[in-house]
């Protein structure tokens, strides 16, 4: 399976400079004022770099993939939510009820549900991907979450499922997660690949107290203490930190960016993934946008370490990829403006005398 | 016209505090944790006010109006285009080639043209709503931009546009608007309204050098010194400094907030016209949802002075109803999730132990 991701991190190349160019060149020529259109100028001009062509095609259609995991960190006290919610979830997914069903719903994405080591029994249902590598990590606080062997078969997970949606036709890829404690896997990662401390990075997750989450930060510290994880060894750090879900995670990032599809990342458990993923191969995360940023705390820290601004913000903490199909319209719309609008000259409109116009930010 | 004005206002209500006391309860018992989804509940629950019902509709399919409108300050040399933009535009709006209508195509919103003061020959077509007042106003830096008269006759274009939408079955307004030099006007408006500096409110607007917009400042400066506007009189504020634009949107966000459908605002011009609308019907406002935040740097002023916060803040500064239509989906998420997630009873999940469930706060 080692060489299952050589040949995966392999197949990932840097965007296209040449159709950057051409989408820079050609949105100074469309009927705005240059640059008005703001960060979506930006991303245009990445997904012309992801697509290899200009105008790149409108990420559509998208499909948002619910990668399901539990965590034996959850026998430490670390949320209030009895473990067994990660599979009732599950069914509530794929029943139809939860919050990103409904999100997807609205913004026409497709949801996968793909259990990658759910703990208890789930649903047998045709629509749910059946993958489990193991019920569940072990605990991260006391020993390795997962073997190397596990991380890697996680990883393979995540890539067949971006392979498959993009074989099916889907041309945008967004990140969605389910896992009881996850949040405190993710404060570790994020920890682990950052060097910051355990406390800048944990969060209260699904809304703890002021208790647990002192608690939740002392765990985070433990299992840093604990494991010494190396940053420059992102296997060896999901092995000993990660969930099951941060690693096909990983793998889906990675096997989106190898395909040239674009990826939005939701919040903290994806922007953790993806931390492993920029140490693994740091051109497929040109392939990503991050959706949102959550109020998790640690969310801000990789988002930072990554580079990247969020397209949405605004105060969400529920994962599944809630906030990263929210964030699908306004990519969409960004290739749209930049395929579909007319230029100065093709609309007969005056350009703007440049003497006077200057770079256009506030003061 | 002061008697349909009176009319108009008497029309708009307060908020259903039921309803939305309704859309709390519902939020609670949804399959997420307690406020997970950030300001989209908040969204969710004005909604429910909005539309008096819980759960609200999911306010869809969506409408833009472009209102567009010329002004005499061109002539002052405050922006670096040709007054004859503004015609040209309204060209590239019913050609279909503008930002606003590839954006507005994304997300499946209707865009209506609507000439309410343009200086010059407009394309004489039948998907252009011929409403002009007058052709731009006089300069409000020698003189008042506007009559009474011709402020409130296009406060009624705006009503007027927002009722045959309703009528139409479009249940989502999103404003946005055409005038070269109209940032120049809005500026001054958002001073006059909110007592705050030239210099604090005055912007880049489509993007001018250092020059340009010391000396706008300076206008804008001149244009309070001469007229002394009055907050406390709306119709004043716009005779004296608006564009025909502004006044028609402050009609066309009364008009919605009486017929109780929700209006997503724009940027500055939106902004600064629903400042104008606030002291006329301070309830109208909460039928309003701050679309995006503009780098415009009046239109952070005039969002603090609603007490909004913006859903898109992605350093546009376009116009057009552009930052309006991007967050349509987001409007539209909110109403979806509060309308179709499951709640934990129904879906058989188990809500966590609320004795270490905090408010869910980043620290």
């Amino acid at each position: 399976m080692a060489q299952d991701l050589a040949a995966l991190v392999g197949a990932i190349g840097p965007l296209d400079a040449n159709s950057m160019e051409q989408a820079r060149s050609r949105q100074a020529r469309l009927t705005k004022p240059p640059g008005s259109l703001g960060v979506l100028e930006d991303v245009a001009v990445r997904l012309a770099g992801v697509a290899g062509c200009c105008p790149p095609p409108v990420p559509f259609p998208a499909a948002v993939a619910i990668f399901a995991g539990d965590h034996g960190v959850h026998a430490q006290g670390v949320t209030p939510w009895p473990q067994e919610v990660t599979a009732q979830m599950v069914a509530n997914f794929l029943a139809g009820g939860a919050a990103i069903n409904a999100l997807a719903g609205q913004v026409g994405a497709h949801v996968v549900v793909v259990d990658v080591g759910v703990a208890g029994p789930v649903p047998s249902s045709p629509a749910l991907v059946h993958r489990r590598v193991r019920p569940g990590t072990r605990d991260l606080s006391v020993e390795a979450a997962l073997t190397r062997q596990e991380v890697l078969a996680a990883v393979g997970v995540g890539a067949d499922v971006a392979r498959a949606l993009v074989d099916q036709g889907y041309r945008c890829l967004a990140t969605g997660d389910m896992g009881i404690a996850n949040t405190t896997a993710s404060a570790a990662l994020i920890s682990a690949f950052t060097g910051r401390f355990a406390r800048t990075v944990t969060g209260r997750g699904t809304g703890v107290d002021d208790a647990t989450w002192r608690h939740k930060v002392q765990i985070v510290e433990r299992a840093i203490a604990l494991h010494r994880p190396d940053p420059d060894d992102p296997i060896g750090v999901l092995a000993a930190l990660g969930g099951l879900e941060h690693a096909a995670i990983t793998g889906y990032i990675l096997a989106g960016a190898a395909a040239r599809v674009p990826v939005v990342l939701d919040g903290v458990i994806a922007g953790s993934a993806a931390l492993a993923a920029q140490v693994l191969a740091p051109d497929a995360l040109d392939a990503c946008f991050a959706g949102h940023r959550s109020t998790e705390r640690g969310h801000a820290v990789a988002l930072e370490h990554l580079g990247m601004r969020a397209l949405v913000d605004l105060e969400l903490r529920l994962g599944e990829g809630t906030g990263a199909v929210l964030a699908l319209p306004l990519v969409q719309a960004a290739a749209r403006a930049l395929r579909d609008m007319a230029t100065f000259d093709s609309a007969g409109v005056t350009a703007a005398s440049a003497a006077s116009l200057g770079d256009g930010d506030p003061l």
